[in-house]
């Protein structure tokens, strides 16, 4: 075939599409991802640490509430200044330094797929799914409170379009089971549904001694083997300002001890729980922060622990918190910049405050990803799912999120080229006016050239609106659910898998004492 | 007040809020950006110089088609090799070298108002409205061919939300105007309807001739004076690959002649009129501007000259463009290096390819934007109210575009804060578990702390489905009405109103041959 041939070259290509891959967009996995460019920053160094050398002020003067004896018992251990009456602890900036020293400022969580291994740290970016959600929302059901079943769809689908690196704890709550033994199901559903890293729920004893004890299971070790070689996070909340109740106390002690890794993540809302400055609120946030990540270290030394930050600005009419703000990317960026000088990994999210799947969700969300990833932020949660501030886990945003997730993997794919791209005997070929459709430098390369998108439709109005005129919102329903039904187990050993069913089937009657 | 009183803060707030500014979003101008950060690259420097050097290649061996008898007349005058059978001008090296030396890499165009004026190169950021569109489209008329309303409508709109650092030329296609006489229509709604840099039509010598004669009337001064003192933009495609209507270099020749700047934007679509690979579509649009910004210093040395770029993949199944895409984010980063290295101010686009308002529109256009920011390119087009891969001109599209882009200009903003935004005692003064909505220090601040939103809506689910459940772009139909409906016409000398309009009747009269 040559340049300029009469006959149309889009009948050649259908002809060469036979029997060739799919048209259909990639649904490998994502690889594991690095971003090569220098992290995006708002402050200098000196702004930095004035910010960090306040949070210390603010341990040392005004401390948290630690509502835990245990947990307070460890901090005077440790040098910390507990107050049993108020139960405020205090903790010098010596002692926490100190501390802080052991905490790793990069690690590797264990996968079920080797391949698919959690590293944070670094440059790498990870992407984790909504979590949190009371409700689940889709265009076929409608919104209604999660259970156990949109539970596992959520995992499926998720784990269908590879497009995460770890799952979250709590995709939504599954509020059809029994709170005591809830966790357990969740747990059940994601080593059945996916093969990455999971997430146990943030709140309770119970709760990570089990996710210990089944991720143990699942890896075919003992509990102080998986200590060596963590395999789980935990993601959990202060309760800002400045107060941590019992049951999440235990909940990271306990991850802690046994060597896995705690997200500690401030909620700290700039005007309500929060000063309403950015600077305050990062000041209060890496206070908080800072005086978890002690304590896990204080409980074990070197056990692996991130950083995380929830500041963003609310609506001052309402008091509803607001994502995606510009108060929002700048408090990610410099949380991050926190996180360099203090050596420790960091945790953001990629979040929107819209009550339904539309422009505002998607732009809140584009301003919020692209925050965590130029930030380098090194575990970005909620990336798929998040809807309504994080009231709602949405299917359909599912599929929107997914298709922003792999254009960022696609973007920070390194780009080489030889002298044959460079083109210019191409080039030269194609006359002044004439298309390239038909040069044989474009049909040796088309084929694999472009990202193939999973959502987008690049239809002209005319034959969109013939072929019924459907938003990309509306088209993503068919596409979830697609996922969802194609979705196949990854492999798990029958005897673990036994085993696994064993241990909830035992745990749950010890619980319910039954 | 002091904290921690019973009194709810809400209550106070409220009344602090009677009689102060309004609780509405900010509509005062952007003002002028920059962006303090280091440009975002994914070429090394080498990869940069063989593109350049491809470049070069192409235009020394391949050449360009010139279909103008007047401009071959010019390259051959200044080296360039001309063959008038074919029309074909190359161009080597040391020409185009020498005479790119003297396109200015910064300079000013003027707006009738000076607080406006449009600083083109560094690291300025400018927006410009949608433009080309055959089609005019929003939620209450529906789509439909463009008119002369339609153009007078987007430009109020934009104007009032005061979200463009330039007006477009054609923001919509006024097809009930007759062809001839269409573009004096065009430029008087520029006039009346706003005062920022206006861009006269890309084609034609009579649409360069006359928009010259009346920025002139406009700014009461001379044509040769505005010669001295630029106030005029056209943003001119090449027909690529590789050649150059004659309506398209006489309008280029006449705009050059009297100082005006120059856009020149090659129209290289992946693997259709240019090279399916990156690489090679770079080396096509550098050579073809490359070309032409030779020929606007041929005519006027140091004449204000801009690179443009349109580079992005198709729909390799039915050859439709598409926008937002990683190609597309790779070539606008790319374009804006090419430009650096060559000392040339870069024009990118914040488009998409969506049929309609939704998601994809939003987070195609959220990539493109946040590339042309990042890339450091110089002028901005279509950043408000494109659709459709250019098909259409959306009202409701402005107004998702221009939420983006005020939340771009806030966070664009330097970060600065003192000892008290620190908020140390303000954090020590609020309980553990307390709030800080009655702090003195948010009580301080909250009125002008955040980012007031234009379109974003973070109501509870429950509270936005009583309240009508509409989505972003259906919101976005009565804010762009309620936006021209409260435009004022900025401030024109009636005498120079009188010009304009008598000039307009006059040119009229003359092409009509009235």
């Amino acid at each position: 075939m040559s340049d300029g041939e009469a006959q149309p070259a889009l009948g050649r290509r259908r002809e060469r599409q036979r029997g060739h891959r799919s048209s259909g967009p990639s649904d490998a996995p994502l690889p594991r991802l690095v971003n090569r460019w220098a992290p995006l920053e708002i402050l200098d160094a000196e702004q930095v640490e004035r910010i960090v050398d306040a949070a210390y002020r603010v341990l040392e003067e005004g401390g948290l509430e630690i509502r835990s004896a245990r947990a307070r018992e460890v901090y005077a251990r440790y040098g910390g200044m507990v107050d049993e009456a108020t139960q405020i602890v205090r903790l010098g900036r010596d002692v926490v330094e100190a501390h802080l020293a052991h905490a790793p400022e990069r690690f590797v969580l264990r996968a079920r797929d080797p391949a698919r291994d959690l590293h944070v740290g670094g440059n790498v970016v990870n992407f984790g799914p909504v979590a949190g959600a009371p409700h689940i929302t889709d265009l076929e059901k409608g919104r209604r409170y999660g259970d156990i079943a949109a539970f596992r769809d959520i995992i499926k689908v998720v784990h269908r379009l590879g497009i995460v690196h770890w799952q979250g704890g709590v995709v939504v709550e599954p509020v059809d089971l029994p709170v005591p033994t809830r966790h357990l199901d969740m747990y059940l559903a994601h080593i059945e549904c996916s093969d990455v890293v999971w997430a146990a729920r943030g709140v309770g004893a119970p709760q990570a001694s089990d996710a210990i004890a089944m991720s143990a299971i699942e890896h075919g070790m003992s509990v102080e083997e998986l200590a060596e070689r963590p395999t789980l996070l935990t993601v959990t909340n202060v309760n800002s300002p400045r107060r941590v109740d019992e049951e999440i106390l235990d909940g990271i002690m306990i991850m802690a001890a046994h060597g896995q890794c705690v997200v500690i993540t401030p909620f700290t809302l700039m005007g309500a729980m929060a000063p309403v400055t950015l600077a305050g609120s990062l000041v209060q946030q890496t206070a908080e922060a800072l005086a978890i990540i002690a304590l896990c270290q204080m409980v074990r030394r070197g056990a692996p622990c991130v950083m995380g930050g929830f500041t963003s600005n609310v609506d001052m009419r309402t008091g509803s918190p607001a994502f995606g703000t510009p108060e929002f990317v700048h408090a990610t960026l410099a949380t991050a910049q926190i996180g360099r000088r203090l050596r420790l990994p960091v945790r953001a999210s990629a979040v929107n405050a819209s009550p339904t799947v539309d422009a505002q969700a998607t732009y809140e969300t584009a301003f919020s990803l692209h925050a965590c990833i130029m930030s380098h932020s090194h575990l970005i949660n909620h990336a798929a799912g998040w809807l309504e501030g994080g009231l709602s886990a949405s299917m359909e945003k599912i599929i929107v999120d997914a298709e922003m997730l792999r254009g960022w993997a696609e973007i920070l794919k390194p780009v080489s080229f030889n002298d044959d791209d460079l083109g210019v005997e191409a080039i030269k070929a194609v006359a002044a006016g004439g298309h390239f459709f038909g040069s044989p430098h474009t049909l040796a390369r088309y084929e694999t050239a472009f990202y193939r998108p999973l959502l987008s439709d690049w239809s002209s109005f005319e034959n969109w609106r013939d072929a019924g005129g459907r938003s990309a919102t509306e088209r993503a329903l068919a596409l979830w659910k697609k996922a969802r039904d194609e979705w196949t187990p990854p492999p798990l050993d029958p005897a673990i898998r036994e085993a696994l069913h064993a241990y909830v089937a035992r745990r749950a009657a010890e619980i319910t004492g039954a």
